[in-house]
């Protein structure tokens, strides 16, 4: 069972671990021409670590990215862009304890059965978070391809725990103000009372999960097929590809449920020549289609499974049940890192979607 | 772009279009040796029927499948199975209506602009809800398969408007009465109550939307991947393929946006020897693998779009706003139809995870 | 494992049988817009069968096909377009014999190992010549769709048993005489002596192979990809799923392993301001890529191995040797039927490539 | 455009250029359990370079394998296994030469097209010959898979220029005499007139081409599937991959064209209990399954295009024909090198099949 590939024409590989030497991605179908240099994609790997905030682990990884492939004079050949990281700031020890004792919350369970105790189980190995510094290195190449069709992905912390954002932002304040707070939150009251609750939360050994609100701005109208091929169905893949989600909604989404057609329904209307909708509460994908509103989807993200206080669990040698106490380094909420994962992965999707549709050309000059 | 093809290796590909001659799907790499029927196809076919009820369109489509091929003497020979089902109960006049304005909460006018308005209008064509026919003849068939290795999945109308089913219906139960109510709501006093509401939207010329949950059981532990290869990214693609979803969560899902930590694991224990679960906010999936607990998810359906209220739409050719007035038959809430459909998309999921984890075999005795 | 669809963009899946009811396929990512009847795809089918002539099999199949999906006023929506023909002409008798003894140079023996026995044996079930017809009938799309960027694509029988056809034949010239003669060889004095030796080996209960050789005129150079991506590799992925087909080679071919650099090297020069080359060993792939010249290949068949004389074979009731005297109706020589499918195939996949590279459009108007 | 992944569940991606970083794969699928150690692939990379041989190129690159991911404490975890080599031995100089004159031969003047200049033009960047230790190295993973199962896949040079091997070879005097001469030929008195003809090229400023043999030992019967999915087609979508590779034939192959069904069918007959064949014109596949008899293809391999001779090309800059003067490092014969290229890109696809049919499990004990 091969499932580390993603995508049609624009098409990730992912590789690595959490304790290996590296986390890695190969982006094949990146059109030839496209300005790329190491700096590009650092920036968004910048993104993930909220630096000096104190609420996100103590595990500090330089995530340092390197073009291994794909590049020549700092434009894309054409030729598949292998990136690393490297792992540099790792403690293995602590992971032997849960060799034979699975944390609640994790994999790791599932994941001895699966591999037959073959899987590397230090950080998690491969179902460590870790691996999204791979997604957000190949998102930085997917947003590239986008802006020069002039399409912008933006995400934000919608709620954390019970704290929820003001829900009005537009593009410019998101923009200007997720990536200056170090929970990743476009409303910086909210932004004030999400790190106090992640702190909280931290002190009293627990975790918090949250909504992250993505956006993608001027996508065309029309990208996207029915049923198998639609731009929802690619993206709700791409989305649960994240570890820790475990929700996700377009537009009104859940919501819909309990509407009625004639108010969930967004009728049509005349802007400026162009056919536009009053509301958007179908989150700009009707059928599979895109309908040249904003996209926007909710992805909901539990709390971080691992927590310092003591859990039940089994001992798989012995099969008796045991306390597990963890130590490590442990986010007490995952939502801010996730933020620019989100972007990246939306990214990655639309870049494929952009690239199929010709919208993107295979050259770019 | 083609995008009707689904799985990996048990894989389905679609065609036809709602008044066309005929909605079809063709299931690739199905084990030879399997015991199929046009009977067996059929009895799922007639689910997706609430016959006599009233509550959904009077279009009768006899709905009858036809097995084209990869059957020999009543059992799968491992060649492709088609099947389809022709349609014939078709008045097209209708949707001349709307050739120039698109319906609110359709995918009329993104489509328009993807195919360049070649696309079959009429009915929707291929974004119609009649091609879910083809997805529950597939599911059929991944249903047999995963019957031979004990594997079953039961879905229900969790909700519709603003009733709620109970919620801890046995599988038992579940087989009982899903399919003995219009609504396919396991729990009785709560589909009389649906019904009632369906009933009363159906008045004010107005449509609901609802919850379908679905339950996988027996699934064994340790199926799927990390990442992209998940089970609940590969499930979630497939509901969202099928038209009018727009959410997805499991187990918890956005409810574990709200909990803590120390609420949402799930505490292993043992259980007859076995490793077991003291609760199940994961739905039966962590980091992507089976836990070995019920396979449990959410999928929220968007109230019907077709209501014969007046609604503002745009006249494309003279692009003007102008009132759209509905006539046709419409379902006035698409959840009692949805029930099967989603039964049949994860099965077909799980179906194609379990022939690639080698647990049913390329050929059947 | 599921091994019944081609393509990245522009993909067939196939279905059917010798002897059940069809062969079928479906064409998935066709552009909207293309003009397409019945009459065009017939066309080509009509090809498949050298009316009158004798040399083929006497089973008369009136091949007519049938679209059940993806067109509407005589265009393609961009929905999958779903092909037929029946099966009619159906004698199943003779093959009951070949149920315990598997008749040589064909698939019945490893087929029953690989399904069990449980594959559809009669007139070799899916792996019967019959599916080729299911092949033309995508390559009619695919025809049609090349023609709309000027590309054509022609082959002919280069040899069949030791007659070899003149190999200076210009376009116009296969044009105007492949289809003219039963052989379906561009040079009218080889066809006759082809004939003439099909024949004969008809008369003494034998068979014979050939080589078709296909071109494809007007390609532009730059579609391709180096490695797995590469022009050659996909065509000749397409070339060996044609039943009977035993050796691909592109221009010079097994010959150049038997040249010198200096010799099969291919000189660049400049004609009207253009680049060219002063010869064509490459058979116009460079490196995967086109070159701009003709895409040439040769496709080696081997005899039908259905032939009338006895041959030895094993009864796999009793696993003992036993002689097989085959009666049913055999073509003697399966090249002038393989002619259009290897016409076929090389559209489809040129096809695919064009989509993917942007030169045919996804709306064609 | 995506090409550079190959397999189903065995799953290959390239990266990497000649001059770049390195060359690099990740194989997707590769069950957990398997021992790998870098010495085992490295024992593969090193039969490309027939060491002080004279009669390869005098670039001497180290070769020295790094596996990246994908292993923990020796074995296989399940998760995919990345390999770089890195590239140390550079001179890119003689290269600039060639960015505006193509190399005759070469894929410099389709590539310039097809990247519209932006491709890496060193040493043919990802068209280049080094690429082949990429998958050299991932076909190590699959050697030791295959040998989990008791196949074997050994090459060997059947034809350099006009001097040919003996073909009668066992699996025993192929194992234990191609690697011990520098061209790689099992048959030690053809082997020393090959590498006669090979130094004659060199010192002539000429190049030669010739024929691998590959035979894959102790397939079981039954892999594979009609059509698409057959055997030969994907076995030669990946030997077509190889840079330089212009025929491939199964069996009697271009023979089989020229002969009759009643000398070209192999008869069946029984062996010790078992179904065997008497001849094995068929080279192991029938109607793309295997019959249980060794697979054997023949692939052939153009003479090396770079020559140190004049040749005529064009300059594009000023689109007239110049004379190129090639300087550099070159292999005055392919076959050499591309024995155990050849062996790994079978073994690369007889490891995905074996997995898809349940053959090589997805956890090894």
């Amino acid at each position: 069972m091969a499932g580390n590939s993603l995508g049609k024409e624009f098409v990730l590989t992912l590789f690595g671990e959490s304790h290996g030497k590296c986390a890695g991605v190969v982006v094949d179908g990146c059109p030839a021409g496209l300005e790329l240099r190491e700096a590009d994609v650092q920036r968004e790997l910048d993104k993930r670590i909220p630096k000096g905030s104190g609420i996100v682990s103590s595990r500090i990884e330089e995530d340092k990215v390197e073009i291994l492939s794909g590049t020549f004079k700092d434009r894309t050949t054409g030729a598949p862009i292998a990136m690393i990281v490297q792992n540099r700031d790792v403690d293995s020890r602590p992971y032997e304890l849960i060799k034979d004792v699975p944390r609640p919350g994790h994999a790791d369970y599932p994941a001895k059965v699966r591999y037959g105790g073959f899987n590397d189980y230090r950080g998690g190995g491969q179902f460590s978070g870790r691996m999204t510094a791979a997604l957000v290195m190949a998102g930085a190449v997917a947003k590239k391809l986008l802006a020069g069709v002039g399409v912008e992905v933006l995400a934000y912390a919608l709620s954390i725990g019970d704290v929820r954002s003001r829900t009005d932002l537009t593009c410019e304040e998101l923009r200007a103000s997720v990536y200056e707070n170090p929970v990743r939150c476009g409303d910086r009251n909210a932004a004030l009372l999400m790190e106090k609750s992640v702190r909280q939360a931290a002190e009293s050994r627990d975790s918090l999960g949250g909504v992250v609100r993505v956006i993608a701005y001027d996508v065309p109208p029309g990208i996207g097929d029915p049923l198998f091929g639609s731009l929802d169905s690619e993206l709700s893949q791409a989305l649960f590809s994240i570890p820790a989600v475990k929700g996700v909604e377009f537009g009104s989404g859940f919501g819909a449920a309990q509407s009625k057609g004639s108010q969930n329904n967004d009728p049509l209307t005349v802007v400026k020549g162009n056919v536009a909708f009053r509301t958007n509460n179908a989150g700009g994908v009707l059928g599979g289609l895109s309908t040249g509103q904003e996209i926007v989807a909710q992805v909901a993200f539990k709390p971080t499974p691992s927590i310092s206080r003591p859990q039940m669990s089994v001992d798989l040698q012995s099969m008796k049940e045991t306390e597990l106490n963890l130590a490590g380094r442990h986010d007490p909420c995952i939502v801010p890192k996730a933020v620019p994962v989100v972007e990246a992965m939306v990214s990655i999707v639309l870049a494929d979607f952009m690239i199929r549709s010709g919208r993107i050309l295979r050259i770019l000059k």
